[in-house]
């Protein structure tokens, strides 16, 4: 039986289930840049990014993190839970890229000495504006105590896939995550953890454009994003099983 | 003798004088909005700027904040101690406005739960951008200790300046302050405070363009700029002038 869609997002579709706490999430191969001025697909991402985030949020939720993963029923898409997401993108830094570097000056690859956990307005009309504490509470998207444990999750699991990411060979340069509020007002993970989301560099590979896993490639036109993709999924669903063996 | 420029800025021009630890600050009629995207000239606003900054900050001095204020030589010529700028543009946010409202949605207007203090890095290359306390210290242009002293002067300032402009039936919606740090590495409130660089609204009109005392005239293109600019020198040199007797 098919459903109406609840929401549609630039990377994903969200149906209702039988069970009003369930949602389906059905990853698509769209791929958008640039808050969606830049448009293209990325053939077997869906699968990808749903396999690759299904895997890390079972493993996340292994080591205490709540996440909104409940199964992967089929390639591209997974059970969640139904929550209410946090207008807010909770993005760690650990090396200077992207739209720290244009905004401030800092070099692409100076390492950060220390982990910069930044909230951005979840709104494309207003271009994800970076947002300061006080912005956030006269904002009122989130409360002092929730801004407090948003923070502390955000360094937990970086700390993790930092860990995570070099038994894989890759550097974990940047990220964003999103949370949801479950019917008991439980913080948990929500949106995915993928290429798409984060900014993942090959350790194996030092030239600065080839080391690059992640959805730059699709940004920056660099070519070979599917290879990429492919590469980071293997190196992933591997080193899940080697942890599980 | 007329000495070689230190530096132009888009309101002033900084002199040295025979004494190395004194410039002679010259305050330009030219107007500069959106980033110096917009530019004119506004009749007698060098004077008028110069004489209203050199009246609050003496009036601020004897309310014990430090500034650089030393002695005002002719209506557009402003003597300051030496400060080596701090390159953060200090902004106070009683009510919303301006980048306020244009980076998160908030109504113009809108009272603001708290005065807002925000930094923005002074870097005209790079549109000044909001900085976060975290990327103010990766980027080091103050220390903690520093950034804390900042943002309590900003708030006994933006108390003071509220119940002056109270004084003078005007309603201090925002502003912005530059501080430096003089030889002893002291703090001084250092720039200037004038109707470029606040938010003026006149009590007296409940029109929201007619009440506009500031820069937002030009900005706008709302015209009487000149009559709002001496509008404000008046009141601000009346009520200094009731307070001292």
């Amino acid at each position: 039986m098919i459903k109406e869609k609840l929401y549609e997002g630039k990377a994903k579709i969200l149906y209702p289930t039988d069970d009003p706490e369930i949602y389906l999430a059905h990853y698509k191969d769209d791929a958008t840049a640039f808050n969606a001025q830049k448009r293209g697909q990325i053939q077997g991402k869906g699968e990808i990014n749903c396999t690759i985030a299904s895997a890390l949020f079972q493993w996340l939720e292994s080591l205490g993190i709540p996440t909104h993963y409940i199964d992967q029923p089929s390639a591209h898409q997974m059970l969640v839970c139904a929550v209410q997401i946090i207008p807010l993108e909770v993005v760690v830094r650990n090396i200077a890229a992207g739209s720290l570097c244009k905004q401030t000056g800092l070099t692409e690859g100076t390492i950060l000495p220390f982990p910069l956990v930044e909230f951005y307005l979840k709104d494309d009309a207003l271009g994800d504006p970076l947002l300061t504490r006080d912005r956030i509470m006269i904002l009122e998207v989130a409360t002092p105590a929730q801004l407090e444990q948003l923070q502390q999750l955000a360094l937990t699991i970086n700390q993790h896939l930092i860990d995570f990411f070099k038994m894989c060979d890759i550097t974990l340069v940047d990220f964003k995550l999103e949370f949801g509020l479950d019917k008991e007002n439980k913080i948990r993970l929500a949106d995915e953890i993928s290429p798409d989301t984060c900014r993942l560099w090959d350790n194996k590979e030092i030239d600065p454009q080839a080391r690059i896993l992640d959805k730059d490639r699709f940004r920056r036109d660099l070519g070979k994003i599917e290879d990429a993709y492919q590469d980071v999924q293997q190196r992933v669903l591997t080193q899940i099983a080697k942890l599980q063996s």
